[in-house]
């Protein structure tokens, strides 16, 4: 029995989740921080989320925030690699270098039930897994020209299930997604 | 004085534009040909429009097509090398192997207003000279995990200004932008 996995993420309209050096200054801009408007906000998201899943370098980025965005939740790295952990972190974080699936079911055995996967890559490995229960996505109106993509050609196909789709007032669009098995 | 350009084209939720061999089986399914709900459907948008400019690539899954489906509007096709046309299509197509700026100007001088810009490499090409002026993305509720893009890293960056997003029955949802000068 594998819990419930879902992916919530931003990228720009040319499909980027940061710069190629991994910046976030087109997203962070106080004007895209208003999701007032969108159907699933990230605080209701978050709200529902026992474990995170994520891949080497969005911990890099989350590890270095001036606030650690995950106190009290379970929170999993992809890496075969030791992490380099601060001393805010210890115990907080663990490296796993399995797959997604045997990575799915220890969480499950441990307890936990609604997964939040984050990053491209690990977003890619876990719905070419099927593993991947739900897809928010929310398209923030800029075009980087250059990025880091969220998908590319190596996911999984499937078909989809339109949930629901929304607009705020300052242009961000969120689409959710049921993930259905493959045709 | 340049032409309107316009991008209108469907992409799966991942982002291609066709699958890697150019198939569009996902797309021409009988339940996307319904686009009531939509803010601009296809025989909207293509009634404003009195020129094409397309890539080889794109013009040659059109020129296959049982019915030319530009009849009556001047189509252009980005190639240095001379195209192998169909006697349906002698004097209705002509190759270019201009900038996108210089062909944009020529189509100007010959009185042509609005400008449908169609295909991946084309439309980044625009895109990156800074021609675009609105861009009309459908998005077909399905992943294919592979497939061509219709954005990568060779784009151009610019703001956009969201105009309108809308959803149809069928889960196609589109989203329709103005695109704004470089930040």
């Amino acid at each position: 029995m594998h819990p419930h996995c879902s992916v919530f993420i931003a990228t720009s309209v040319d499909g980027f989740i940061s710069r190629r050096d991994g910046a976030l200054d087109w997203l962070t801009k106080p004007e895209f921080l208003d999701q007032r408007g969108l159907g699933l906000p990230y605080e209701r998201f978050i709200a529902t989320v026992d474990a995170i899943v994520m891949g080497r370098k969005t911990f890099e980025t989350a590890r270095d925030f001036p606030e650690w965005p995950y106190e009290g939740r379970t929170v999993v790295v992809l890496s075969a690699r030791e992490l380099a952990l601060p001393p805010r972190l210890h115990g907080k974080v663990v490296a796993d270098g399995g797959a997604p699936a045997a990575i799915a079911a220890r969480l499950a055995a441990a307890g936990h039930r609604h997964l939040y996967i984050d990053g491209g890559q690990t977003i890619r490995r876990f719905l070419a897994a099927g593993l991947i229960r739900e897809l928010t996505l929310t398209r923030v109106p800029v075009l980087l020209g250059d990025g880091i993509p969220l998908f590319a050609a190596d996911g999984g196909g499937s078909r989809l299930e339109h949930l629901q789709t929304s607009a705020a007032a300052n242009g961000l669009v969120q689409s959710r997604y049921r993930v259905l098995p493959a045709a």
